[in-house]
């Protein structure tokens, strides 16, 4: 089941990924990108150039041309995952811990934020004795709040 | 400006907390606790013991014993500061990069979730030449789908 | 903290049990009702008598009368505490499971419902090598549609 | 009417289940798995092996393939059934007993959760003189809070 | 605990009537009216003149005049305790037989409304050997669609 | 214009019960229900028999089979059609009544609510000199609060 | 663009005005009713009658029958429009002039309404020295609260 | 009861009128203003001058000065009472009729909107055989779509 | 991926702009408006002429007769993309700067509005040391609030 | 009426600066900072130094300390104003505009935002034959889409 009624292009590439049996990091080397990356931009979240678009298509074995659509200016943001689990978590770490991100901010930088577009995302695997972890790191350049004539 | 109404003991621990002149990294180690937990127990989003309660409200020249509210076992994730900018980009990177979240764990760890309660969140400032930035960590624990009987 | 800006009778009786240093199994053993009922009474989710309100504003240290207000017919249910992670996962079991729960009920009994009103509901450990496990129990009257005249 | 106007695989699912005249159980026992598993599975909510699909699409008489999707990482929990009565039940029990769950596994267990990933979730009749009841059986893992460094 | 943070006077008539031990029918029978409007009156969602506001604080016991904004044009309908069970109930009848509702009312009458200003709405208990039934009637005039020049 | 795009089935219905111009009632009769009952199972709010779905299927000159679907289990009460004048003017009647609803069935019956499941709805036009009236009436079975052990 | 995607006969029945260049006038003339009503009934807010949805089919060049639907029992006021500037603005004048309009029909009809059921809506332009105006009357019959026994 | 809880000044103004027995006809003629303009003034929706705002309180019998927050420039349209009947008609007749609106002021004026800002708002009574009629007249200059340089 | 499941035709006009290689100055150019107002009809926003979706067609290469559609009035302000960065970045420039253009109009114009019918938009590159800048301008008409009789 | 329940300090800013007489421009220019920032800080949107908040109570005859608040880290985007009309036009604007903000600033800068950190807001009034105009700048700085590692 797809979940992508209305992204039908999305399901197409989920179920051509499955049934081509490639990892995610695959598709990443296969155009010398950042997996965490190539996932954002097969879900429509970075725009490919035709060339990644091209080289991906016939890696997935899907349609020349059919990755077009993801070289166009995305309109990001408007993909509702939250209610999923894994995703979730996330969410609630931002609920609890919130208010530690901007007091320690301030703290640290000052009156600012860590952009969400001069950024960077990774996920590691941490081994540890009760049970490996997940490290998820966001990495983004504090911006100060600056009024420039 | 306090911004907290509905909960007045948050909004009068920052004012005292800003009278006094102290960092959060102060209050910390006067708990020896992480400086990210106690940011988040003074927001009302971990239980401190009374020990740790009272060491706080006296650092924080606050009446003894107004910090017991936060001994209680607390209803977390109801602080809802999500418009705040320095906050928001955090909501944007899940809503840009939750897609890859979940994609990858699948990949790297199999069907699971990183826990959000064995859980670790830290921030640094990492030194760069374009401008420095914020890195935040988000560690926890793997915990795969697991049917127990 | 009380997070019960608009109830601040409940926020009162969280205080109370603190401060007197009394188990909600304490409490309900006074009244001698069950323990889950109690709970949910002190947060006005099922009416007192006067003579239960009396027992425990005594037990409690409260002043005479001051759980009066429990003993009038209560307006369940408006008590919105579901971004807390304890009882978030129990609104996410029901979503992964929801369907089960209609087709197996419907598969078991028929078309219709687990009453909510003829209900009982139960919290237990269960001890575990691979660590405790919470066991809730939700027990209530099956009611198929009926239409009578 | 099958209500899954964007989730069309469940609709057909559905009918194809009752077409067949098969029972919940006699498909989990084909993949010899617990029938609540099996039932959210089949609604998208967990993750079917390719082995798991194939037989149950035979089971169904359904085309050969046609529940690959369904070995797809699930994004769970996005189907929104709480007007159902049947399902608004469940809802409508948090609501009352929240609190309670909420402070008795803090009485119990300490600061944490039930999991809702190493969970068991059982749906049992139990005969009774005023009619028989619905037993609905959560069975987690308590996870405390804990910050693992 | 009054629920009624917004609307004081509503939490203030509610205790005084249990404090006074009185039925809602003496109220009514004190002045001359229905209980199903005399309940709604004092809830704020019909107006009262100013001599039944007088008998009705006395009759409550409360401070002369108390009860005169229930005198005003009352702006109805705003208080939300659709979570409420007893109220819900009501709820989940419209969203089922909703549909029913319509179509037999254009089936009987033709184009238009049950109008819910002329209107009177009544609660009786009807024996039953399989327990007593509450039984509801809302009745109200007929209107039709009528473009009047 | 059928407004059912999410649920074909239903405005298919509506289209073929208009071109035979067959009256709910006569529909009704055909499979011996309840009229209210009837349209309420035609909207995807009852499960029909697999006789029933027959009966009506012929009666509407739809093709064999086609109703089958509503022999399934049911998920009730998604329909939104409250922005309707003839359905709102009943949410309007709870807006204003529901305070009514709740206290004198408080008064009558004790704790407890009126079943919308072992529950029966009925219409009726009651003549009038000012105007005939729509007299609906609910009627359901009292279920008290019981915790059964 | 029709922006209706939910109600495929009403983007169709704007395109095939347009395409035959036919004002709303001259349908509303064709079927003889006011053009506001007819306005309303293609948008599916007024039922036709089946002779009326023939001409307005024949006059705007669509199939016969096509327009059989909007013979039916309307579900009205779906359609929310309200982000359209020139709808916008009506939303607008309520939220600033609701409580004049409260106030006065109180003041100068008593306690009741105007009824949206028998009324009748028009549309003109006034001339004016500083720019013509729209003018729009709404005209309903007042209603007042009247409980009938 | 006033409603308004967080507008407490719009409550005392209610109550102060109904004390001294004033219509808000008098109101508007003691500042020579139109009224349905000045109960949007005293319910915060028009700034008052500092003379009519001394006026008013004066004409209340409310304390000189008391007024005077209404004199700045107002936030307008926040006051949601769309719920009381009164009103929701106004609300669905928009809803019926959006379209028609839409529509003619497009017919008659071409693209644009009619201003609610350059705007006149009058209710009249209107006598009739069948019930005297509610007449509410919406004002506004007509405003086109213009791209000024 | 268009993003754009319920319009189409934006879907159908972004791809085949992308196609042709086209840039949104040179469409408007096509036409002779401007730049920012060619975008926004093409994005269902302004209505186009017949003469102007002719000759846009055909520049893009789709069908005659293909952008018809867009010179219906256009249903303005429903597509809600704000959770794009790119457009989220304004609506937050709102959240933190709406009360000083509500103030400084105030204190400029008078009680009124900018107008958004009589308004032009601009967007610039301005060059900065610090790396270039966006600028963008609103440019409306002033309206005084004005009770016109 | 301060509309400012939730954040008292903000209606007692507004009252103060009213009361005094004194221009929006004249505090800006006190502190030496531009109006608009000014105003924002007032509002709670920006931090003002303790110099600041000294210099700003003096000038409003606030007591000494009483605008210490606005020193803290602020929590900025909270105060919901969007149905004033003087802001919603804004809001219109963006929901018009919005696409052609962001394919301009694609089609202008390439793939990224405007800053709204980095940023400066700007109000004047352009005379203009047909009536003075509101002319609002937005400059903000580019920042492109950029994977830092």
């Amino acid at each position: 089941m797809t979940d992508f009624a209305d992204r039908p292009l999305i399901g197409e590439i989920r179920l051509a990924r499955a049934r081509a049996g490639l990892s995610w990091a695959s598709l990443a080397s296969a155009i010398d990108m950042p997996v965490a990356w190539t996932v954002s931009a097969l879900y429509g979240q970075h725009p490919l150039s035709v060339e990644q678009a091209d080289l991906l298509a016939e890696k997935l074995s899907m349609p020349e041309g059919s990755l077009f659509e993801l070289t166009l200016a995305p309109y990001r943001g408007s993909l509702d995952i939250s209610s999923d689990p894994t995703v979730y978590r996330f969410h609630e770490a931002l609920a609890v811990y919130g208010p530690a991100l901007k007091e320690l901010i301030a703290e640290e930088f000052g009156d600012g934020i860590m952009s969400a577009i001069n950024f960077t995302m990774n996920i590691e695997r941490r081994p540890h004795d009760d049970g490996d972890r997940v490290v998820v790191t966001f990495d983004g350049k504090f911006l100060d709040y600056r009024w420039t004539e």
